[in-house]
């Protein structure tokens, strides 16, 4: 499979609301996760990792809202823009609602996603 | 200047409508320019190849709007969006006006944008 096939397979799920069933069916066992800050999920590393920091997330944000736009290909690379709009229910922003825009890199290899790595 | 003040300043320059002047001011000599696309112009390396693809698409396209939506940081990079409403003016497309969505990825190093990358 392509990148083009999987950038456009991976975004029609993120686009019916499925962004677990992407990366269940897309992730390489070996993925690599990157975040655009510090702390202990700034860098996952391998399909339980990514999995783990996924269910920390939708435990963690009532998700009003998830927008995707793509997918923005090139070579083995694909992107994806996200609009979340999501409220904290634990730590210091508890509460407040938030409206966020990302977008997402995707690099695929053999037809899995091997690194992905977001920007915000 | 680090990647997220060189981000803010690039992505200003743009959406005032001065992508030419951000290219300017930022590029290094040594930039390199990369498309989603084969071709002669897949891959220009160095700023006057950069620049002269450029002056070639202003000058071979009828540009209606151009808005940039951003930036996106992670690490030494940043992503753009850019939605575009052009009409091609040679070619095969010459006179289909189309609407195009991008994203940008741009690579920072000393304060200067070393690599851009661009996903449709």
């Amino acid at each position: 499979m392509d990148t083009r096939t999987v950038a456009a397979e991976f975004t029609r799920l993120c686009k019916e609301g499925k962004a677990d069933e992407a990366g269940a069916r897309f992730w390489s066992d070996k993925v690599v996760s990157i975040e655009a800050m510090d702390g202990p999920m700034a860098r996952c590393n391998g399909l339980k990792e990514v999995q783990a920091k996924g269910e920390w997330w939708y435990a963690n944000h009532d998700v009003h809202s998830f927008e995707t736009e793509g997918p923005y290909v090139n070579g083995d690379q694909f992107a994806l823009q996200f609009k979340i709009d999501v409220t904290p229910k634990n730590g210091e922003m508890a509460g407040k609602r938030m409206q966020m825009t990302e977008v997402g890199l995707y690099t695929v290899k053999d037809g899995k996603v091997v690194e992905e790595r977001f920007f915000y």
